[in-house]
């Protein structure tokens, strides 16, 4: 049987702030410049959920792409019109960098991906930036 | 001499929420819904500034796009990775729905068009929400 | 109060048919090409639904778009993952070319937009081509 | 019968150079700065033709969109891979700016639409530059 | 020599139903919902080329990339304006999922690319859902 | 520390013309048609830039994406409203294909990255033509 992958893109939006509370608040603005406003500002996010693994030969399916879209609502509940700093347990203590942020979406979705593996996500800040984790 | 319209694409991202303090947070939950997150949530928005005139016949253009830029971004430096509620003077009192959003940058763009006279502005809350404004 | 127009994109898809019953299979086959296969071929339609009116000065909403949406859906709940030409009762005896299929969509939509009017809908057939209707 | 408008995206690309041969060469600078590269420069357009009317109720078309896209291919294979300034002869003592292009282009394109009337054009340039012409 | 890889995007649209005759009219409707509608729906499909090997030194070209449309178009005549589950011959016995239908085509495009090696192939059945496939 | 990957998508326009001086007149037309036109053509060009490894924990950025940007521009600056064959010191002798110019630009951005390596580029010389090269 071939491996194929197949993708899912899934949205949300979500306020943020780059901010490392260990540093200075000198620190923070040299570093992170205007996305350290301390009154936060957001973002569109695009995320692209890749699943790999042999299509089953009774529904052609890889993975039904609509129980891919229902894990990724279960885990983008959290962070959709949510503050990524404040609202969501599960990223307290993480930067939310889009590097961070794409890494512990894998934690939260690789587990709940129903047929195939996780294989990439990708997860767009704006269209001109984004992030890509393969779980390594 | 024709009549043409020119349009400029630029961009920016901001931290809002919506909210009346006029009305109980039952009301504005229930008008709001996520969008009342009282965290804030954001997005990246884009603005197509459309200029209608005449092109001068000395350089073919109706006005210089670059000029244009710079305009918008004289008045998007005001709420690019800013909040819309917190940090932005001119738009004290207003609820920053897209529609009040377009309608506060016409009046700050329209004085600063430097050649023909600004036509149209369409702001895209998310690719698939959209607000326009024709100054009247 | 100013006059603005938001917009809120929806999709849908459907197989369809381009053919008139009244002229011969030749001259449908002459008039339509391809688009006159008779075991059908199909789109992913995008449709921009306009609403025109003033912002509600206690939401900031002109409609909200959430309704809006809803309100396609339940217009659009008849036409996707269909067959345009045997499965929906408000297109018998019209043929499905995106003119008569804009049309058609906007006698649906207009008595259902909960506040402001319909001013404008916008229905792509593919990225490349669409068809625009404002209701005269 | 209800008015439509159909619009079919068709695209070219081109090199080109803003100068205008009346002026020094260092106001020719000055007004285009790196558009005026003598060594030229150039663009992937956009071009998006729309017709206005009425439908045919034989066939539901305003216009064969095919149609249209041969009228439009007819025009642009004189500016497709081409030189503006040096290879077009309808565009000789144009500057090629986007707002003279999209008015020569209506010129050319309005006097071979098959049925219904040319309503606008929109040339984009860029993604986030464009100009847009009605005829009048 | 580097290695390089050259894509070209096309497109097609058509008709389909997600259907397994091994299984029951309520196995069926339950594993496909809407996609197993008996009068079929369908969609755009854009299919991204990904061609690999070295540039030949002559010409800069590791492929002539109008001669894998050429030979994306000698295939895809077959499935353009069709409906993939009649229409087909080699898609006979073929459930056409995406994930199907992409490996199908790699079969087909595969042994057609004039120099280099096909790397890959994206089959977009809309813009939030494709498949892809790397020969394995 | 996982290992991920950022983008950044920065973009630039370039008149060129593919023409090999060691061939004949005659075969250079037969091999890049209307590509070979000695007047030119051009084209805007997009340049995703993909860099690969881990974040640093105390900022959470593999690399600062602004400080990508800023070497991009610095690299871009040669190529932006320029003429490919007879403007770039760096491209004398290479026939400006999309292929010899994403394996030119690597040359030209790989030192340039701050932090992590350069992982991949893809150049787009359409939005349906790309190439793409990871350094081997």
């Amino acid at each position: 049987m071939p491996t194929v992958r197949v993708t899912r893109r899934v949205h949300f939006n979500a306020a943020h702030r780059l901010h490392n509370p260990a540093l200075s608040d000198e620190e923070n603005r040299r570093i992170y410049g205007p996305c350290n406003n301390p009154n936060w500002h957001g973002h569109n996010y695009e995320l692209d959920i890749t699943v790999e693994g042999e299509p089953d030969p009774d529904t052609g399916y890889l993975v039904d792409l609509g129980e891919v879209r229902d894990a990724a609502e279960e885990v983008l509940k959290d962070v959709d019109h949510r503050n990524l700093n404040l609202d969501v347990p599960w990223l307290e203590g993480v930067i939310p960098s889009t590097e961070n942020l794409v890494v512990a979406l894998w934690e939260r979705l690789a587990p709940r991906i129903p047929r195939g593996r996780l294989a990439r996500l990708v997860l767009f800040e704006t269209p001109r930036n984004w992030a890509e984790y393969s779980g390594e």
